[in-house]
This record gives C-alpha cells, structure tokens and sequence, in this order.
C-alpha cells in the first residue's frame, strides 16, 4: 500500500513492479475492450492513469463504477503507450470500498466557483481547491518552520476575552446567559455569566502575545481571530488566521527585515513544496501567477515614509478619485499606484498618530507613530506593524486622549514598567497571503469553511 | 549581538571573543568591588553570569539596577573562575534599556503557582514557566512537523459552527445581538443574529475534518475548542488545543498505529529538544519524570479489549469503588489499575456503544464499537479515537435511535454515499499531553491565559 506522492517520488523504484494504491475515481472512460480510470488519492496533485482489459474476470462490474466511487487498485506501473504522461498501471484487481451514484455533483466537468461553495464539503475533492488547501497547509508549515528554526516561542493568545480595547462595536459575544429568559425576566446580568462578566471573541492576540515578547524575546501566534464586521467583499470574512510575532529588542527598522525574509521565506517554500499546484494556478487562475511570486522573492522591498508617499502622489499626473492628503490614510488606487512606481513591494513607515493604534510608538515630531504597512504588487497591503510605545507615561496618556478604559489594562500598561524595553511586531492575514499565493480572488474559497453575514454552514 | 541560545550553541567561537546580549537581569548580587547580574534573555532555558568590577566607570550606577530591568552588555566571553558554570562575561559596558522598580513582584525566590496565576502576564518570566511554555511551543512544533513530513494535509477547522451535534448544552453562544435591547423588548430573534441563526463555538473538528481525509487521505486539525463546562478542576479549561487527525483506507489497528508512533514521536522530539526543561521538571517538579516519558518511548503499547479489562478488574483482589461491570465505562481506579497490570500504556478497545458517540463504527455483535481509548501510566486517558461509521443507513439509524436531529447533517450523512471508504480517527488534548510531558499538574499552569469558570483576564 503507498500513497500516490510517494509513487511519483520514488518512480524509478516502482517501475515495472506490482502496487497497491487507494483512492477515488476522478474520471472513467470506458470501451468495448478498454477501460481508462482517472484516479487521485489526494496525497499529490497528480492523478494517476488506470488501464484495465476485457481479460479482466471483473471486466463488466469495474466498468460499472461511477466517477466518485472509493476502491483499492492492485496492478502493476507500466511505461505508458499513450502520450500525456509517464507511466499508468496496469490493473489487475479493483476492490470497491464506497459506491458512489451517478448524480454525484462533483463530475468532471468545469463548475463555477459559486456552486462549489453550495457544496464546501465536497469541493476539496477537484482539482481547484486540492490545490489551494494544499497550499494552506504547506504555506501554515513554511510558518511555523520560519519561526521555529529561528527560536521563536509558539504563543496560543486566548480566543475568548473581556477585553475589548481594539475591537470595541465589531466583536463577537460570548455567553451561556439564556437568551429567551432574558426576554422573558427583562434583565440582563453578566455577574450570572459564564465568566462572571460580559466576554466576547478576541480580534487580536498582539496585546497579550508583547508580555511573551517580554519574557522570551521573540514568540509568535498563528491562529484564528474573529471580526463581526457586516460587509459582504470578496476580501472580508469574520473568522480568519493571523500570524502575529513579536519581538523584544527590536526597532522598527529590524522589524521591516523580518517581515521581509518571512514573506520570501514562505513564498519560496510554496514555490518548491508545491510546484504543481502553483503551475495549475499558473494556467488557471491567474496568469502570470509564478513569475509574480518568483520576482517578490528576488526583490528588494523599498522602504519610504508616508509622507515622501504623499508627495509622490501629489507629483504624480494621475486624476484621483481620492486625493492624497498628508496626515491622512492612502486609497487602494494609491496603493497600487505606488507599487508600480517602485515597481515591487514598498513598506510604508512613519504614519500620521491619528489613524493607527494607540500602541505604536509615538514618533518624536509629534506626529506621526512608527508604523509600517507592506504594499505588495498585486495584493495590496499584506502586513501592518509597529514598533510599540515603550514609555508608560506616553502610552496612558494617548490612552487618555482616546477617552480609552485603563480598567483591566493595567497589565498592559505594567509590561512598560517593569523592564519593558524597546519591542516590535506585525501581523498578517494568512487568507490574504493565500489570495496573493494561489491567485484566487475570493476569501471564500481559500477558507474550508468560511464565516461570512449569514453563512454558517458546516 | 546574539542570542544566549547562539552563545551556548557555539560556545567555543565565542570563548575569549566580544560579544553583545539584551535581556534581563534574574537576580543581582553586588559586592563591595565586583557585581554578579544572573542574566537571561529567554532564548533558551539557561542563563548566564555577567561579571563587573569597580575599574568600570558606571561601576556605581550599574550597581543600583534592579532585578527585571532590560539591558544591552557588552562584554568578552571568559573561562569561568567561579564553580559552577563553565563560562561567564566579563562586563566592558551595560546600557540600560528599560528600567525596573524595586518592589517588582517576580523577585528571584519561590512563588507559589497560585501567586504566579494571578500575575500571568509576569509568571513566562519564571523558570517554571520559561520551561513550560517552551515545552508547550516544541510540542507543537513536534505535532506539525510528524504531520507534515507524512504528507497530513492541515486542516482549520471552522470555530463558529450552527451545528451543535456533539456538545448540546455546553457550548459557549455566540451572538451580535443586543442582550440589552432582548430585555427590553421581550424578544429573541435569531433571524436577526448575525448569521441569521443561532450560533455557537464548536467543540470539536472532527466532522468537519472528515470531510478533509476522503478528499486529501490524511489530514490533521490542531486548534482552539471550547467547552461550556461548569467544572472547577485541575484537568479542566473551557478553552484549550486539540489535534484531530483524521485518515482515510485506515481501520482501528491501522489508527492506533499512528497514535503510538505519534505520542513516541512528540516525547522523542521534547526530549531531544528540551532537554534543560525536562531536567529542570524532573528535579523540582515531578521527581522520576524523565524516565517516564524514556520508558514510555522504548514500550509497546498493549491492545486489549474493553471486555476482556473487565474479566480483569474483576478478577483483581482489589476493593473497588466503582464495582467494574461489563456494558459499563471504567473509572479512574481501574485505568491506573489496567496501566500498572500491564506496565505501560494500554489501547482500550471496542467499548459498549451506548457510551461512546454516534459516529463511531458499530460492530458485528451488535453491543459495541470500534472505538479506542489510549491508557498512559500517569496520564490516565491521553487520546481518543474510532473507526468511523461508514454505512449510511447504519449511521442514521442510530442518529435515529438517539433522537438526534439529522437537520444541517445531511453533508455529513452524504459523505458515506459519495465514495465514501472506511476511514478512522483520533483526539488528543494538547493540554493533557502537555501535563504528560511536563509534570505540571493544573491544567491552568500550562495554558498561557487559561479560561475557567469564572476567570477570562487578559
């Protein structure tokens, strides 16, 4: 018994010997004499060929099996006559090990994405999406590789918090209060909650991930957020992954190193472990796809402050639906514009105090904190972060000056008090690393199982 | 500027050399002419000594700095005169990078764990939990890597779910609604929630997961569950990590040969990663610990079957609490009594279907099922796993049977008519693998912000 992977890594040894793979027929032509099986198990994105003959006693039954159908093949790995691919096998028993009937929806045959989606549960089985979750997974494994290797300590942030500091109207509540009895006595008390008061799903794990910054230099998260934003786009949804390190002793500068090798990092891991699966998105989705991957990793990210951005915008002879302002935020059309100019990806440092978190690190003009967006060529902004504001008095005092609640952010506050020192960090969507690496346009279709306003299925 | 993990690593380049750190100072101790800073940057589970004297100019101001304080040190990496340690740095220059107070709580003594939960923004400071969630971080690194390198396609299940087939009164709810505003109008309508329906936080992938395996063959899930549980114990968390593989063409002994060959393969991977840790957990936390987790790596796992434990409990001259019955679950006593009969961890089999869940496989007699639990001397039930029900109309008789509703599972259903195979699976706790593996004994200790009844800070 091997896995059709291991068939392809190890062809030579294979070659003109007897196997025994398990899987699902994918597709099955049939003749008078001749039987052809398209077959996958799902360990590569290769398919393998299946011949079968009338000499076959099982002939008539193997060529009643529906596309769909689980079996176990006996046979032996034959050079193959026919063009298209290397070899095939040569059958000599089909075992059936789940039937499948003929109106099963995935046949094959081209089905738009959307009627994919109505069937999430099955659609991992073509090609598309064998493609992207492969992806997912080995681009999660370049992950933890990266920081791993590199000494990094693993930090599962809590889900579930009564903090609410950064996502005040767009978080998720959690609760065991009965919901009908609340409706029925009139009252609501969250001392009679699960957690003695009001919690909800986390949108962040970086406040908590700096006290392990705090303690073992460098630690990451990788895990799932929730954000109850109602908006129906193709790049929103409300239960996502990020990955958010954090880094004590580190300036912003040295910060923007890291982001910048991370990203390399997983796109030349990708570019190798799935060199398949990049050639179908390559063919398929969107053309162009692996030169624009192979050129980020060999490019040198530009690095510009907002404000040299916003001269550059207002020099350049372009008609803005959004006109660029200094001391404000920059459109996707700015974005974009700005990437082509540098031709390549462009960290923007130094943004104006007012529209970023209330945690970075406030420059010393007064203005503008030490922040940084990735603009990538064909995906937009990718990563945010900051250096974080290490001095007490300047933090509680903007916290002030945001009319923000210091009730239980006392820790936090604490973390700058006792040995605090200058720290870094960023965070980056993992779904959005994904539309960048497969070319699929959609959240909904690099999430298994996506949460998007009124969907919840599965 | 390296990392203390680097400087330990390639000691001999660096004997003799200048070299710089940042970190923290652990404990101070200053004499009239010299000062000794324990020093730690949380690179790695050791320290190391930094050495002054008074021909340094800020003899008198490096002096005054407190345990916890951030500093950068310049200095050259010398023999160690003093026993005890093999090397030390002699101190050119320290710059003080954040500074700390005198009456900071983690002073260089013992804490009680109790004392340190109330401070665990601060506790990752520790030895204690230095070693933990160092150990929490390459156990995870271990999960993924015996996954990945087997070609385990990772799975994220989704954590927001409208299903709530297993967990039926202990799920946390999830909701937008205004609790406030149901008080006030007397109503609950889920039409108006923000998935248009109830919603809740899933308690297990492992549904979801199977999808996965009969598209990709081997898949794995590790994260976040949640369990509404009103139990203030020491093995209970409402919020904690789960790994769920889930195989395709695998029947129960295939299935338990990759749970032995999984746990072998995490303790192996600790113990080879972790080795300062595990020392450290083997002298001051569970005395023997270390030859614990290497006898169970050299065991082979026994594989019995439930009934045949009762034959043996109830041949045991043993006064038991709970009178061990046929048809019944096994308590605690007879877990440990079952592990120590056999001197090693023991795969239970084939348990009374009445106790196990519905998706398991019903066996030929009728009375059970294919499902498995993992026995672990010192752990108790460490995994659980089964064969999958893989006949449709066996499935939903039972769903039938136990008035389950087959509303919003018809996907699940529909995998066995769509090729479905016999396939199997497994759960295991993160956290109770982690007390496994570090000696720890409250769940709450190995959980960076652990949520239990009552308690969600942070």
């Amino acid at each position: 018994m091997i896995d059709v992977k291991e068939l392809y890594n190890n062809l030579d040894n294979y070659m003109e010997k007897s196997i025994t793979l398990q899987g699902w027929i994918r597709n099955h032509r049939k003749q008078k004499e001749f039987g052809f099986i398209d077959f996958s198990d799902g360990t590569c994105f290769k398919h393998v060929q299946l011949v079968y003959d009338n000499k076959l006693k099982d002939f008539d039954t193997i060529q009643k099996y529906h596309v769909g159908c689980a079996i176990t093949v006996d046979g032996k790995v034959i050079k193959s006559v026919g063009s298209g691919q290397e070899f095939e096998i040569q059958v000599k028993n089909i075992k059936l090990e789940g039937d499948c009937p003929e109106d099963y929806p995935m046949q094959p045959k081209r089905h738009s994405n959307e009627f994919l989606r109505e069937q999430a549960y099955l659609r991992p089985r073509v090609n598309l999406f064998q493609a992207v979750f492969r992806v997912r997974s080995s681009a999660a494994d370049a992950i933890h590789k990266y920081f791993q290797d590199r000494g990094y300590v693993y930090f599962h942030a809590p889900l579930i918090t009564a903090s609410d500091c950064e996502g005040a109207g767009e978080m998720f509540q959690v609760t065991t209060l009965d919901l009908e009895k609340i409706a029925k006595s009139g009252k609501v008390d969250y001392s009679k909650d699960f957690f003695g008061k009001q919690s909800s799903l986390t949108v962040s794990g970086q406040l908590e991930a700096e006290t392990f910054a705090l303690a073992f230099k460098k630690t990451y998260t990788f895990g799932p957020t929730f954000r109850a934003e109602n908006s129906n786009t193709k790049t929103h949804a409300n239960e996502f992954w990020m990955i958010e390190p954090e880094i004590a002793f580190c300036d912003l500068e040295q910060d923007m190193d890291i982001m910048e090798d991370m990203l390399k990092y997983i796109v030349n891991y990708v570019l190798d472990k799935c060199k398949d699966e990049i050639e179908f998105f390559d063919k398929f989705v969107e053309k162009g796809l692996k030169d624009k991957l192979i050129k980020l990793v060999n490019s040198k990210f530009t690095r510009i402050t907002h404000e040299e951005v916003i001269t550059i915008l207002k020099k350049a002879n372009v008609k803005w639906e959004f006109v660029p302002e200094y001391g404000e935020d920059i459109a996707k059309e700015h974005e974009k514009y700005i990437t082509e100019y540098f031709n390549g990806p462009v960290f923007i440092t130094n943004w104006p105090k007012d529209i970023k978190a209330f945690y970075m690190k406030q420059n010393p003009d007064g203005k503008t904190v030490a922040a940084v967006d990735l603009e990538v060529p064909g995906a937009g902004e990718l990563m945010g972060g900051s250096q974080r504001e290490e001095s007490y008095d300047k933090l509680i005092n903007r916290m002030k000056e945001l009319n923000m609640p210091l009730d239980g952010m006392e820790w936090y506050l604490n973390l700058r008090k006792y040995g605090g020192c200058y720290h870094s960090g960023f965070g980056m969507g993992f779904e959005r690393l994904l539309i960048y690496l497969t070319g699929v346009e959609n959240i909904r279709d690099v999430i298994p199982y996506p949460r998007t306003p009124g969907n919840c299925e599965y």
